[in-house]
């Protein structure tokens, strides 16, 4: 296979054997911190933007510990050390630190405070990197401090980038222009609904730190982090008077380059730091007004933002970027953009799926080599610009792991049973997230009664009709009825938030306990409930629905429903019909004959014959 | 009629007319600030217990500004005065208030903080009464009050108290034992309960606040305000040592003070003051520890108490009673005894519905007549001890008023559409709350389809089955799904926690959006969904649930359902059977099979009969 996006490298075993270099690095980070008279450090798996994915030499988690998950935190003490993580990722951190140097802890039962609260001796200075922490977790971990009696310290530097020897660059990208045919809104016309919001929150100015709201406001796009296509960066809007984009100006295309400078200023090409661009454009707008007040984002700002808008005498804010919430309103053209990438990558999943009903009988499968056609597959569409995440692709006991991800040592053959595949693309018009999960062999009946609890799950949030003001939330119940009845659950939430042609994990929207805002017209979110057999199997079944208006006779209040744009078949022979309603055999034979009338003539011929049989009324 | 429970006295206009007092008691309490220099004062309408129902010498709201209703706040500054009432009250509060001296304010969009903070002077002094605000009221009015530079003062007396001439007397109705065979649990395993708890949160003792609480620890039962069988007062519970009981010992009769006494030490009867007695009762526990550390609870306990622990050398922990868990928990006895209250009840209620269906027709029936003849065939049964809170009959334009409770001067005539009852009643062994919507005539085809939708949400409700853990919240959207896909909707929430033979309200379980508690087995809840259309019509249907454990092959966990306690017939004639679901019309039938089952043998002939109509299969 040609060179992929992605990878299935061990990330295990990295700091452990005989070359473990953790001792090392732990006893390098030690002395330094004795050094300054500091009693200990903590290490999150952040970069200074809060993000999902971060450049390597923000892995500094990975660097010191092994640990190579996308949440963690280590907590460095002068005599012990602990990383602690999220059930998700409680076996992995297992198989990769060195026990003889770190001790691992289960978030759930001892957040990062905690543990410090009870091994932190007292009157203790302990240290922490500014740029790495928001307002809300220093608040956190100052308060857990301080009820030992010790002190928090803010550094100006990072003691890890002292002593990492070969630590990568930052990523320059290249940065682009995301065309107006698919982004749908210029920038002015953004900026100037901006402008009115940051009226009316009665603030001088936004410090946008979230790198994808930047990427939105200005319609720019870059290559920075893996499978999202961001520029790692920050940008300066004031209530009032030209924005400032802090990137290094030669990182623009040119075409970029001269759209951007006709609305807004970009740090000049000697200024190698976006930090200090930052500082620049800070004091400027400071200087020229009275007490300015400056919002820094509560999700994505670093406390160390604070220090720069206090030293410029200006006053901060700490509130939502309302960008935030701007973005997440997909407009007509994003829409559009989004439901034609959903068409193409309908019809490579299709491919993909007719292709493995060929070869998965054979026996010969790997998951890794399910992944790779997958790929193959989408990159035949000659539009894939990236995958939109890290492929799951779990065979049996592997797709009970929700979050698996395979690699050369985890790598299981395609045996009869179940295969889950959750994946997605990055394309210019859109980004996708689907999950299928197909039977290899004949499923036992088991498997067929919690497919078809998890897709009566799936249909009734795909139905569910609701007033203005409903939140994420009070959808979610929608998606576990059928399997709280037989006392079954999935500990996941229902949906996520997806950007356009941005990350496949956007806020604020989300079908969850925990989704506490109003789902709005133009919304794109997942419907993804699932099942999951400890040690067996896993089942997810996963579209994407966009929040749109709808009507009825005698409405009293403005109602939305969703379009399920996700178009690919839901695999009929893991479907008990018995378990449905007559209501919900109807939706799925809507369904599926949308997606065979819509992607019959997007596929090969094999395909299309294949996807009459996969589509069939139930 | 004989003397009832309710009263149909109208309240409006107490304070309005020629004799309007408001003027005068207004420039009472404003000549008393200002002698001390205070620029206002604040008045809840709260007893020193956050009651929902308040005796009549704790009614300072209504004797100051004539507005009756359960919920509400003035605050007095000097030159302008506000009233801030929710939704409920924006009419009411306009017919009761005299507008030259009071600005009706509406809570949604301006409460008391945010009305203070716009009309409060810079730097003025504000009072308020310490034993009438909670721990986080006092924050948010400190917080307001900071903002315009202002500060806060607590007053050892209230003004209100100083110029109310012939304020009623604190109630001291006679306390009496509630029986063990209806408790379910003596005093002294629920101490022992209790004080596991108390230690487990590090904590040396309790204040008791909530009288609902007290009454449930120390099995007794009082009368000191209406439809609520509660005494006002205090305890303390040491984690170690005898629980001191704060009433004046000459309340209790003799059995209940011998049972008490062995147990638990009473306030002489000398002391007629609660408040003094807790304040000795700190003292002591405070004298014999070091640094005690006494909860006070977060939701009843006074911002008083805080100075009285203090001045007692004690620490204080504001935190939740834990009594407040451990009531809503109902056991085997308590079960058993509100199944038979709603045996009886339901009894009184069908009679009462057939009544209605022979009078109704003859077009001569008022709201008072039905809320008389409905409390009439309660007492009938012997053992009605009060009404669980007045009854709400509205016809038609009345019945769009979830909230309404009729007076001489509102009193509509029963004419064809629709009537709404909503009733309770208090029996020693349990506490009733029903609502059933009739038909007076012939129902439109639109009153038809809403009551099938309200119907089939509380069908879905009552059929719902959940996993551990499992939250009023995530319950809530069942009962609103049929409404939903109609453009419909109610605004309050689905569902009260109900007590045993106390509140017909009672936290923390609760079926609505707000509802962030885990429903355990034993919590009885409301089934309430509802149907309002502002000056036509308004329905709900109302039964009561017990949460029980369930059990499903293969379960992998511990499920929990609802049994449906309330037992009377659900009016046919709104039903259009073509909107429910072969699995609804089943639950409809086989719950009026079972109301006609369980009340046939209790009822009269007559009902008999009628019940046989009444409930026959759909």
């Amino acid at each position: 296979m040609s060179s992929q996006f992605q990878s299935f490298d061990d990330p295990a075993a990295s700091n452990l054997g005989e070359a473990n270099p953790s001792a090392l690095r732990l006893a390098g980070l030690r002395r330094l911190l004795a050094q300054r008279g500091l009693a200990g450090f903590i290490i999150p798996r952040a970069d200074e933007h809060q993000g999902e994915y971060v450049p390597p030499g923000e892995e500094r988690l990975a660097w010191l510990t092994g640990f190579t998950g996308s949440a963690g935190t280590a907590v460095v003490l002068e005599n012990e050390a602990a990383v602690v993580v999220d059930g998700r990722y409680v076996i992995q951190v297992h198989e990769q630190i060195d026990p003889a140097q770190f001790s691992p802890v289960a978030l759930a039962e001892t957040p990062p405070e905690a543990w410090l609260a009870e091994h932190l001796p007292a009157n203790a200075k302990f240290a922490y990197d500014p740029w790495l922490h928001t307002d809300g977790q220093v608040k956190r971990l100052e308060k857990a401090i301080a009820k030992v009696g010790g002190s928090l310290v803010a550094l100006d530097d990072n003691p890890i980038d002292a002593i990492w020897e070969d630590r990568p660059a930052a990523p320059e990208a290249p940065i682009r222009l995301h065309p107006l045919s698919v982004a749908g809104e210029t920038t002015v016309s953004k900026l100037a609904r901006l402008r009115t919001l940051l009226s009316e929150a009665h603030v001088d100015g936004l410090i946008i730190s979230d790198p994808h709201n930047i990427a939105w406001l200005f319609n720019i796009r870059g290559n920075d982090v893996p499978h999202t296509p961001i520029a790692l960066g920050y940008a300066l809007v004031p209530t009032e008077g030209r924005p400032t984009l802090c990137f290094d100006a030669g990182r623009f295309e040119p075409v970029a380059f001269n759209a951007i400078t006709e609305i807004a200023d970009v740090a000049p090409s000697n200024t190698r730091n976006a930090r200090e661009a930052l500082e620049t454009a800070i004091t400027s707008l400071a200087n020229g007004l009275d007490h300015a007040r400056l919002r820094i984002d509560q999700d994505t700002g670093a406390y160390a933002l604070q220090h720069l808008v206090a030293t410029a005498d200006a006053d901060f804010d700490i509130g939502p970027d309302p960008l935030t919430d701007l973005k997440a309103v997909k407009n007509a053209r994003e829409i559009e953009g989004a439901r034609a990438a959903h068409r193409r990558d309908g019809a490579a999943v299709s491919r993909f799926l007719a292709w493995l009903a060929r070869e998965a009988p054979k026996g010969q499968l790997t998951e890794i080599a399910v992944v790779e056609a997958l790929e193959e597959f989408r990159r035949d569409t000659g539009l894939l610009m990236d995958i939109s995440f890290t492929t799951i692709a779990g065979a049996n006991e592997n797709a009970a792991l929700p979050h698996y991800r395979v690699t050369r040592s985890s790598n299981r053959p395609v045996l009869p049973g179940i295969l889950l595949i959750d994946s997605g693309g990055q394309y210019i018009d859109g980004t996708t997230d689907i999950t299928r999960t197909v039977a290899v062999g004949t499923p036992t009946a088991e498997m067929r009664d919690r497919f078809t609890r998890v897709l009566k799950g799936h249909i009734a949030v795909a139905r569910a009709v609701f007033p203005e003001g409903t939140t994420g939330a009070q959808i979610d119940p929608f998606a576990r009825q059928a399997l709280w009845e037989a006392g079954l659950d999935f500990d996941h939430g229902t949906g996520h938030g997806v950007g356009s042609f941005l990350s496949v994990h956007e806020g604020p929207q989300r079908i969850s306990k925990l989704g506490n805002v109003a789902l709005k017209a133009g919304m794109i979110l997942s419907n993804e409930p699932g099942y999951y057999r400890e040690g067996h199997y896993g089942i997810r079944i996963e579209n994407l629905l966009i929040v749109e208006p709808r009507t009825a006779t005698d409405a009293e209040r403005p109602i939305f429903g969703f379009e399920t744009i996700t178009l690919a078949p839901i695999d009929l022979t893991l479907i008990s019909k018995s378990l449905l309603r007559p209501d919900e055999i109807a939706w799925l034979n809507a369904y599926h004959a949308r997606v065979r009338d819509v992607l019959s003539p997007l596929v090969d011929e094999t395909t299309r014959a294949w996807l009459v049989g996969a589509t069939a009324p139930l």
